[in-house]
């Protein structure tokens, strides 16, 4: 089974998220009114291969995000391995 | 400080995802060969009420996921609170 990375991608704070107030806002009109805010991420799931895994895996997948999965500017990632 | 709940929408086994096999495919033109696969999924961090949350909150959390949150034909959920 190979190893997989699991990425966490979320709105900085301070960064406006008009999806998630939209969701906070039906999530009410269904009645949910403990609901006091809702932010919206993104969850990537990483399969890496077996064996080709290099030893600075962490290092690498940091620099996946930095190039390609987060938009640093405004987002904020954290990885599990 | 309000509660925050976290959840996890990530499709199910066997769903296709071309979006995260296009993210694959970045990652390999950008020399990460060590990734097998890309799953694309949501976290969605739900804060809610401090004291107005009812005694059921997991159970209500998870008609919130059956009903808006996740797509439950193609898609699984997991709430952490």
């Amino acid at each position: 089974m190979p190893k997989t990375a699991r990425v966490y991608v979320t709105l900085k704070r301070g960064v406006l998220d008009p999806q998630g107030s939209a969701v906070a806002r039906s999530l009410h009109a269904l009645g949910y009114d403990e609901v006091a805010d809702v932010r919206l991420g993104k969850f990537i799931e990483v399969a890496l291969r077996e064996g080709a895994a290099p030893a600075d895996e962490k290092a690498r997948l940091e620099e996946m995000c930095r190039k390609l999965l987060a938009n640093t500017v405004i987002e904020d990632f954290r990885i599990e391995l």
